[in-house]
């Protein structure tokens, strides 16, 4: 199947954006799997020769298969072992399944609920991205396909931990990282919550990461700043906002942990120690996030 | 000027490697500052739009004004910071200046000596990288121009800390990844001496980093890996090994540190919790590594 994609050129997929002007990262491809323009976006799924499937919505990669694990990991278990006894989780996004996956990883869940804005994100992850919509067929998982700003704002108090797992603020997801949107979130958690967000790079936003931080710390008496590696997203780094009503929380150290035996079967990134490492911000992130 | 170089294309330097299959980081360019080819390789100076100046040897990027600051602090005050009281330094490789402009913030230091294979490499960065070359003009440093395998040779006891700042092991840099090299480098070493080295991505080559971690677990008693995130280099991140002759010294607590105040003076990256982060590995590294 020959398919023609305005960011494919001489066999490699190069992810050339406004969003991070002058870099692009180049993955070759072997073939292209799927293309369509959903109700929201450009959807694009091919096989790499190196980084097993990649995830691309409106020319901007996802998720490869080589290196999702990171950032499912991380983005998830900073915000579930920052609270005590998580039992109702709420993603937002996600729509490819990884999320899920971890969170189910935490037994005493008792139900997740996914709001993904677009349909074609979950159908094309079951078909093209097995490992991480596996997370779809846990019988505590619900999901929901409507905006999810929509989906919050009659939610009160409604949810232990909300994560929100979204594209770049350029496109569908837009919404996801207003301050309005904080706010009803803030009023969905329990009085405990604990909120995790995808904030971007810190090589290329630190301004806007500062502006998130700071309406958040007008919402939350505990918010910080994290990050975790992944080689295919631009600069090989991501970011995630964490924050928690509980002001006795130190959100840097784990309130739950597992055994180092039971990490090591569990995850390829995540640990109790990479957990406090991630919040240990390079002094010139340090002087703008926190000053 | 309009120079032509096989790596740029329509404007933008993609950085093509069989070191790195699949996967190439495209940098804009605004004009090409210098390309020749020196005695040992190629040596290509170009402005980008986005990045500053950027050092490209044998078609590989060595660092980007943007973002060298993160390697260069890294690489040195690891070692640096794992000896008590570091009189006389080594830096092999390192002919940008960079690692030497760290070396010097050490005020005990008395002696540097810089052995660069390469006189292209200091004399272009003099020229185009003056903010990394500022380290040649310090007093207590010495440049030798030869090969840092020859250079050691003869030398007995004779640093405290060496910092091996190579390119990578495809090039003229070959002999500095090998067993022999580590051999001699150990004989260099005063009896508590401390060496760094250039160790590559484990994002990437995490068998190669656990040979050269084990041949060095022969030689010294304390041998660990630490990484730093560089976004101009492969996957965004490049490892150090660094190594100790003392017992007694746990290389991931550095056993100087300046107050927090002189950290944010002196530092964009490095401080003593980055120091401690950096040695916290991903699950899968972890147990590649250290089983």
């Amino acid at each position: 199947m020959t398919v023609l994609h305005p960011c494919i050129k001489d066999g490699w997929f190069y992810e050339k954006n406004e969003m991070w002007p002058g870099q692009a990262l180049g993955i070759e491809v072997k073939q292209v799997l799927h293309h369509e323009k959903s109700k929201y976006q450009d959807v694009l799924v091919f096989e790499s020769t190196h980084y097993g499937n990649v995830l691309v919505l409106d020319n901007v990669i996802q998720l490869s298969e080589r290196d999702e694990f990171s950032y499912q990991e991380m983005i998830t278990h900073l915000a579930m072992n920052s609270h005590p006894d998580p039992k109702k989780v709420l993603v937002i996004g996600g729509g490819d399944g990884g999320v899920l996956r971890e969170v189910v990883k935490h037994e005493g869940v008792e139900e997740v609920h996914i709001v993904e804005i677009d349909e074609a994100v979950p159908r094309i992850s079951r078909k093209y991205l097995p490992k991480m919509a596996v997370g779809f067929d846990h019988p505590k998982v619900k999901l929901f396909i409507m905006d999810g700003f929509e989906f919050l704002k009659d939610k009160v108090s409604a949810y232990d931990v909300v994560i929100t797992d979204s594209s770049d603020p350029d496109g569908p997801a837009e919404s996801l990282f207003q301050n309005e949107f904080f706010q009803i979130l803030n009023t969905a958690l329990t009085p405990n919550g604990v909120f995790s967000t995808q904030a971007e790079c810190m090589w290329l936003y630190i301004d806007d990461i500062r502006k998130a931080l700071d309406f958040n710390r007008t919402l939350y008496p505990q918010v910080r700043y994290a990050y975790s590696c992944v080689p295919s997203y631009p600069c090989g780094q991501i970011g995630h906002i964490v924050c928690s009503k509980n002001a006795d929380v130190d959100l840097t150290k784990p309130l739950r942990r597992w055994t180092p035996e039971e990490e090591a079967t569990l995850f390829k990134y995540y640990s109790a120690d990479m957990h406090q490492a991630a919040f240990v911000m390079p002094q010139f992130a340090k002087k703008t996030l926190f000053m």
